[in-house]
């Protein structure tokens, strides 16, 4: 069969969970891994183990590939227009890509479609940052490093001009934008395909704790309809007007006055789409695939009134799989997500995923295995 | 983490589905595969290309395994026990596995479990075939080679004692069988683990087109709820009494008067129970691992009240690229499964799963998908 080849760079979860999701579609799977121990070095049958900040790397990766992906947003630009010279379709493109990679093009761009985002300026030091701060954000305001941050890590939240020195010592550029007043964080999840099939899947609400995504709650509960279709219309647009090919995540702020905001975008699968590997007709994997293959995407409703995604992270004790044992035997509904991954305190290495008519119930599961399975509940 | 690593031997499509369903569990897989292209050798990552029937092969590979389970049910049951002089854990074992690989040992134990079965008995001859017919059985008589016969080979339907030399030329064992008056096949799906746990899926109808099966229809439509509970305690005695660990498929015949007969097991995941990968909570395959590590079983119970399974047979065209896409775009709800097999004219390639509320629209949904991707249909 002349099935096509997915070529995927960077070997987490995501390209573990791509993998599991692909081979239903009997498509082949390629894998550039930084190591051969990755999540999903360990799954996948074609690995190679390599450097995607090498160009000669990424080449040699790419032949025989019919569309190169990405599992993190981490490969340089100018590497992507390589590729794409060498004629390897790369999905989403570098012109898509720079804004989920870049947080200053991002911010402009959004601006120019008109789409809502947190007050915001490129700074330079920390006068900069005061002069934010005075001209209306107030304080306190929140700096993220430009280029590299994910889970918390390159953002600060400072309170005073002193605290605002910190984020200029590596020299690097940084954004400043306001601290908003949001009762919550949604998502809104989208699938796109190069001939602009695109489909919006259900809004969710995404609960963080310390800067990392702990539950994910398909849909959002209680969410106005009105505000739930706003949220879906803005990913599509951000998808379609961005050139984003394959799935985008937008994580956004309810603020406390009724509006959403745009905070960060994301263009691969996302921690606020796990759910829907157990909770949506298609996952956001398999839609992913798809999409990069200019395959019809599938149907991305969810199949349950309610699906909760809980975050798995690593404990104290090394060893989950007394833990895991326990977990299946008190629930035998849960879907349990391993990565494969060793246990260091705060790592997240899986997650769980339940579903059913009632919330509290299904709530209540998921972060009973989850403490569970870190340790933090012990009956 | 201490995760187990499971070792499949033989890499057909149910080893590949297996070790998909393997990974969001987070055991390590081996597989033992005839050639590097077959199905599941295309996406496992540890994998050895050898011969099942050679014991040292089998030694090596079983080597660092945690336990050993398998994708068909050919290897001699002399080198299982040879494994399990070893300390390797072998599940289902050789003492279970006979009656999977032997129509006469497992008729003679089913006999004396008192399930009912087909009228039997083993043949040495066209005369022996014969004098069964004229004891009561009659003709046309069904003549099985002992061992080996699966998808319709090494059976024969006989209507005279001269069509019952054929079976008799190759030299082997041949049970003859009543020509059951059956209405349908159904098949009970059930999983057991080593300490005991065991789960039934709900009883399927199971429809064969020259001895293939073609399409399951989960659960079986209009069957008597006693006449389900009673499948389902047979499978559940057989499995126990067997001593079965792991996916264990009964195929029943019902028949014209009301009754079940068993008419072949199966120790493995089945293709009665592909539908239970997007029809049921916990996959036949998920709960095939779960079973074989001893970890608590899932729950077998459909999320949906229809499921339809239909095989994808080869057609003429090698190239079902263009005719998948056909489908995805018709059917986004469309659950497809290739298993990355060369198109062969009859060879199963794939199969497809469709479920929802009304059983025509699910059961058309799923023909029409199955027939497009062969060929047979073309609009």
């Amino acid at each position: 069969m002349t099935f096509p080849v997915v070529g995927m760079v960077g070997g987490g979860q995501l390209a573990r969970m791509t993998h599991e999701a692909g081979i239903p579609l009997g498509i082949r799977f390629k894998l550039l891994s930084d190591t051969p121990q990755d999540s999903a070095a360990q799954v996948v049958h074609d690995v190679v183990v390599g450097d995607y900040r090498d160009l000669e790397t990424l080449r040699a990766f790419a032949r025989g590939c019919d569309v190169i992906t990405f599992d993190h947003e981490h490969v340089p630009t100018e590497h992507l227009r390589a590729l794409e010279a060498d004629g390897i379709p790369v999905r989403p493109g570098p012109d898509a890509l720079v804004h989920a990679q870049d947080k200053g093009v991002m911010r402009a761009r959004l601006d120019a479609l008109g789409i809502p985002c947190p007050r915001h300026r490129i700074v330079r030091d920390a006068q900069d940052v005061a002069a934010f701060a005075e001209e209306g954000a107030g304080f306190p305001v929140v700096l993220k490093t430009v280029r590299g941050g994910y889970d918390g890590k390159g953002v600060w939240v400072v309170d005073t001009v002193e605290e605002a020195e910190e984020p200029f010592r590596a020299g690097v550029p940084v954004l400043a934008e306001e601290k908003v007043d949001y009762v919550r964080e949604l998502a809104a999840n989208v699938v796109r395909s190069p001939h602009g099939q695109a489909v919006a899947y259900p809004v969710v609400e995404s609960r963080q704790v310390n800067g990392v995504c702990d539950t994910v709650i398909a849909p959002a509960p209680g969410l106005d309809p009105a505000l739930a279709l706003e949220a879906e219309e803005m990913a599509l647009t951000i998808a379609k007007e961005l050139g984003v090919v394959g799935h985008l995540a937008v994580e956004l702020f309810q603020t406390r006055d009724g509006r959403i905001l745009v905070n960060e975008l994301a263009m691969r699968p996302h921690n606020s789409g796990h759910w829907s590997m157990d909770g949506a007709i298609t996952s956001q994997f398999a839609n992913h695939v798809r999409a990069v293959l200019d395959l019809p995407l599938g149907d991305p409703r969810p199949r349950a009134p309610w699906t909760v995604m809980v975050n798995v992270l690593g404990g104290d004790f090394p060893d989950m799989y007394s833990a895991y044992l326990h977990c299946m035997a008190r629930d035998p509904q849960l879907k349990i997500h391993m990565y494969g991954k060793d246990v260091k305190p705060g790592r997240k290495v899986g997650h769980v995923n339940t579903y059913g008519d009632d919330l509290d119930d299904v709530l209540e599961r998921a972060r009973h295995a989850a403490g569970y399975l870190r340790g933090t509940i012990t009956e």
